[in-house]
Order: structure tokens, then sequence, then C-alpha cells
């Protein structure tokens, strides 16, 4: 204990300010789509199909930019729309729209419901838990198992509970933890039996193509084992190159069933003349193919590689040895999710802050903010320096061994 | 009758294939814009506060185009709000959040309400009624009068119903027919008693900037004017650079009090992480600065008000000395409207589409796209060429004088 506390007055007075909270590319990272911010050019600003892109129209997105996305989403082109610069906006857009107008296989507005609950795997990704929180859409909480959500939890409360309208889910990668959908998982997902005949998977596929290691890991389609299986028409499949170009300037999709794709039409049609075409055109000459975005991501990874190597290698030479904290290692994805003693992952971040490290406040990756064993922290490498990953981490490791040590402290004492 | 059944024939013969529907910008006005297709270029990226404007955040939009764009749409910089590529998008955003979420003064949400109604000033946008449409929002049409809407008609209808909740206006160069609303209109639409406590203007001032003559029209800040009358949250500002520079690629903007600004941030934090601070960017190194904006303007009157003088010099010599149409004669906009006689109207663009030229549908300019006297056509002459409006307008004065001449035979045979 006084050991511990003394690091941590060592570390208060080096007045260190630093930030691993949210999941933002580095500065290099946005430098390699530098070509982006002079294109199109004036030359040419026609489409394939010869419309010029700085004029209005083309509800859907340009062709050949859904064209070269359509794999790596797993949506067919015909069916994935290219639209506004953020998929939270297209999901959002959706909640708001099944609560104003029948989803397809519905009998009523989820407005018009007395209670609407989602699903929500845990832990997971803030800004998901928010739309439902603003919209009054009660949250259920399901553990994650290291191949996706319990399944017998799942999908015994679907089965049961008309209410249950939704279900938010990162498949690939996931914010926070790395979690893959094990093709088991998404194959009872895409057969179970749902008491809500409008019942939707918000199947957010932010990490399609976003790997940190040589394994390019790949998942079933979700919109295949759903048609497979007879529910054609359960997922929403939601992507974007905020991550991969520019984050906030690139360009968002979404993807669905014939079904699903006209309901979204008909809201479209009144909502907007037509998406940034010529940002989507900045993209195609940008990619100019699918193995341009392979090739892109290959880049990013070799930026993104040593900063989460950093991560491991500071939790493994200052925690690993004390058995005190658990962190994934994630095949992909923007973050590491860290495990603290349960109960002391609040007081990290508070030390943390103090002491000039800025972390994810903790239970943000829950439901309401409420992480019920206050452990998880979620880390997120990717803005800083490498050296700078590496301080920061050593400087959580010092707030973790001294929450820690007050709580084990605590315990003796009472 | 016979004259007109044979210049028709031989127009029908001709097979033209002209366009007059929508108010697009043609090539050469959005030529103007040409330097904004290689910017920001790779040099420099950041804001004026430094924010490197390709990364996440900023939800309010870049200030400096805040700065820019306040002075024409008559918001202060630091209520109006810079985001997505289209007003449209804004404006529907705005009703559909009235729907779920209560508006300052409001005592519950509008989709709790058993009606909601808006009042329409006739003729007017189509996209506005076609956001009331989709909602189940019921249309009070209210007859323009060449300062704006009949304020008798509207004060009293919104004093006596608070099922009333908003109006739509377009207050300057108000598309179809060129409206401008006089400072007594804006007073009187500021100071009116409303029965809903949550009653919104919905100010759509797309055209703020849009001169067609060396008059440069100004309209009362309505901002200004529901503060000065004790109700400031009274109106929403829309504003955009579509037809300022590429259209479905631009800025929109949205402006209002602080209490309604901060009622929309509630909105956008959980619908976006920020708007296309890039795209912002690019827009301020193309402007500089408002004089930017209106020198910019000047360039696109040079090429409008040629279309525009086609336009009422066919109308002049091939209508005028037969006295069955009267039309409009902008100051600024993107519209002619002509008035056929009662009953004509959709006969007129029957003929024309026959014979080739797409004209807007009859009715558009109304509520549920009809006009009770079927007799006003929307004219859009600025994207064709200005010979392609002589021979367009030509066309469809052909096509006037035909129906005119069935409808009296009609009337003379029954």
């Amino acid at each position: 204990m006084e050991a511990a506390r003394k690091e941590y007055a060592e570390l208060r007075a080096r007045g260190l300010s630093l930030d691993l909270t949210r999941g933002k590319p580095s500065p290099e990272q946005l430098d390699l789509a530098g070509d982006l911010l002079s294109l199109p050019g004036g030359g040419d600003v026609k489409a394939a199909d010869g419309t010029d892109t700085r004029n209005y129209g083309g509800l859907l997105g340009l062709p050949e930019l859904r064209e070269i996305f359509a794999g790596p989403l797993q949506v067919p082109a015909g069916q994935l729309l290219a639209l506004g610069n953020a998929s939270l906006t297209l999901m959002h857009d959706n909640v708001v729209q099944a609560l104003l107008s029948v989803v397809p296989g519905g009998e009523r507005r989820w407005a018009d419901e007395p209670r609407v609950r989602f699903v929500c795997p845990v832990p997971g990704y803030d800004r998901h838990f928010g739309v439902c929180e603003r919209y009054g859409i009660d949250m259920v909480p399901v553990p994650l198992t290291g191949e996706g959500p319990d399944m017998d939890v799942v999908e015994e409360l679907v089965a049961s509970d008309p209410t249950i309208k939704g279900m938010w889910c990162v498949p690939k990668y996931s914010n926070p933890t790395g979690e893959v959908y094990s093709d088991e998982t998404v194959r009872r997902l895409a057969a179970m039996r749902t008491a809500a005949p409008d019942f939707r998977l918000f199947w957010d596929n932010a990490y399609a193509v976003h790997h940190l290691t040589g394994e390019r890991v790949e998942i079933l389609s979700i919109l295949d084992a759903c048609a497979e299986a007879g529910n054609p028409d359960r997922a929403f499949v939601f992507g974007s190159t905020s991550k991969i170009t520019t984050a906030g300037s690139g360009v968002a999709f979404v993807g669905s069933s014939p079904a699903n794709v006209a309901w979204m039409k008909e809201r479209l049609l009144k909502q907007t003349i037509g998406p940034d075409k010529v940002n989507q055109l900045r993209h195609v000459r940008f990619f100019r193919d699918t193995d341009g975005v392979t090739a892109h991501m290959e880049r990013h990874r070799a930026l993104l590689e040593p900063r989460f190597a950093a991560v491991y290698e500071v939790l493994e030479s200052e925690l690993g040895p004390l058995g005190i904290a658990e962190w994934t290692r994630p095949k992909g994805g923007y973050f590491v999710s860290l495990d603290v003693p349960d109960g002391c992952a609040s007081e990290v971040v508070r030390l943390a802050k103090e002491a000039g490290i800025a972390l994810t406040p903790a239970g943000a990756a829950f439901p309401y903010g409420k992480d019920p064993r206050d452990r998880e922290i979620r880390l997120a490498p990717s803005f800083p320096s490498v050296e700078e990953v590496r301080e920061a981490m050593r400087a959580v490791a010092v707030c973790v061994r001294l929450a820690a040590a007050e709580q084990e402290a605590a315990g003796t004492a009472g």
C-alpha cells in the first residue's frame, strides 16, 4: 500500500496530459487518405453512369461505391445504400423511423407500443445505448461469451417477450472487447423465434475490415443467414469509412433485405434529395476497387499494431505478475478492454484523471453507464503516439495497483 | 381551335425532349464552384481554432463557416449550426424530433397529440408538404397575397386552433411565386397569438442570397422580430449552399433561439459525432468571407437572368396578347409561376408531356398535390440553356393555347 501510494504520488508530480478515451484515428492514419483532400479535382465529376455528381439526385448513393463496399459489408450492392457521413446517424434514423412508421412485418409503430425494449450485449458501444436512452427504449443487458452474446439467454428473451423489438450487435472486433461472433452465434441470431414480428437486429459491422493481425477474420453474412432461416427482413447492416478514410467526412452505409430497403427508401424520399455524391465519387476515385480498400487497411494496421503491442507489453510487465487484472487481445478494431478487480474501475479512472490521464468513464460500455461489477475500462490506444501509449499505460498500471491495494486494505480493515 | 390543334400537331412532330421540372442549377452554374473540387488540398486541414477537420467532433459545425453565413441567414453565428448536406433533412429531422421529444414551451410530444396541423401558404414547396404528409400532419392551405400569406386568415387560424403546431414559410423569393414577405407580415407572424404554446415557424430562407435583379431584396430578421415580440423561440431558420456551390454536396444550416438550439443539440448528441467538417473547411477556403458569397451569387445571376428573360419574352409575345395567362416576374429564386385558365393546368402539363416537354405536375405546389383551381404551373428555367428555355417556352405556349381553346369549345358546346 505504501509503495503504491508513493509511486502514484510520483506519477501525479509528473503532470502528464494524455488521452486514451475515444477510438479516434491518429493524424498519421488520416494522412493515409491525404489524396482525398484534392479529389475529385475539376476534370471529371461524372459518375460511371454519366450522372453529374455535383447536382441533385441519386437517392441511394453512387452504385460504383456501393459495389466497392458490398463485399466487405456482406450486402449485395443493390441492397446497400451509401448515404451520409456517419453510420450512427443511419442507426439513429432507423430507430426513429421504426418509432414513427410501421416496420415491414410489424402491426403498429413502435411509438404506439406501451413499451419497447432492446437486447444489449455487454460490454458494448455507449452510443448505441445513448440512442435507446433518448427515446425511452429499455435496455436488457446480455453478457458476451467470447463467441458473441450468450445465445441461450438471448433466445429465451426474444421468444418470450414481444416488447423486445431490437438488438444491438457489433459482430466483428466488437467495441470494446474485440469479440467476434461465431458462425453458430450468427445462425442462431438469424433463426431464433421472436415474439415480436417486427424484431430487428441492428448489425453494426463498424470494424469489418479493421484487422489488427495477419489473420483477416471473417464472419458469416447475417443477411444470408437470415434469408436461409426464413427471416429475410430481420437485420439492418451498418458500416462506414469513418475509420478507413476520414472520421466525420467519410461515407456511411446501410444495407438490408429488399423489403427493408423499400421501407427506408420511403423515408429517404421525404428526408433528402440525395446524399453527397461528390464525396462518394471522391472515395471511388481514391479506392478504385475493393482491393484498394484492403491495401489501405494494411497501412492502417501498420500504424495501429505497434500501439496495441505497447498496451499489451506494459500491461504484461506491470500487472501480469500481480494477477489483479485481465485484458483482451483483439484481432481487430480499436479497443482493449481491461478488467480490474470488481469495484475498482471507477477508482482507477478517477486516479488516472487526477494524474492527467483521460480514460473513458467507468461503466460507459454498459447501458445507463452502469457496470454492475465496476470493473471494465475501455482503452483506446489509436490516437496517441506509441511512446505516449506506453507512458499512459504505465500510468494506468500505477493507478490499478493503487486502487487494488486500497481495496485490499479496506477489506482487511473492515 | 383548328389553328391551335394544327400548331400542336406540328410541335409534337418535332419530337422535342426538354425539361422545366425542377430547380436544378445548370452545369455552368456548378462550374462556378469548380475550385471546391480540389479543396482543401493536402496542405492545411486545420480549422481556425486548430481543430483537425479530418477527425471526429465539432457537433455544431465550423465556427468560421457559421460566421460567413450568419449575415445572409440573419442568425447570430453562435445560434447558427452548420450540419449536413441538405436543409430539407434538417427540416424533416426537426419535425420528427418535435413528434418524439417535447419542444421548448410545449406540454407533450406532437406524437402524443390527437391531431397536428400545419399552416401551408400556397402555392408552396412540394417537399415541405411531403414531410407533413408522411407523418400524418394535416395541412391547412392559406393563400399568398403578394406580401406573404394572408395574415388575417393566419392569425385567426393559429389563435383559435391549438392543433396548429407549425407553419411553413419561404419568406424571400418563395418557391414557386417569388413572393417576398413584407416587414408587416414578418412582424405579424412574430407577434401573433397562438393557441399552441409550442407553435413553430419553419422559416426556409432557401433563397436568401439568390437575387435575379440588381435589387438585393432584404427582409426583416424573423429571429429579431420574434424576440422583440416576446416569442423568442417561435422560429427555426433554415438555409443551405445547395444552390450556391453544389447541389447535394453543399452545407446546410439551421438557426434559432438559444433554447431551441439547446433542444436541437440534445438530439444531435445522440444522432451524430459531428458533421462533415472537411466539406465545411472546403467552403470556408472557397468563400473566405460573406463578401465572397455575394460576389459568387452575382456570377450565378449572370447565368440565370437571361434564362428568366427568355421565359418572360416568350410568354409576352406568345400569350400576352391573348389574355389567357398570367405569370410572376420574381426578383430572385428559381421559378416562374404560370397561371393558366382555371381547370387547364393538368391538361397543359399533359399536352406538354406528349410533346416531349417535362413540366412539374400540375398541383405539385399545393398540399396533397391538389390545386383547387387547377391553374398553377411551376416553371424552372435554370437548368436548360437559354435557347432550350426559349424553345420549351414556345412549346408551353402552344399547349396553353390549345388547352384554353379546348376548354372554350367545350364550354360553347355544353
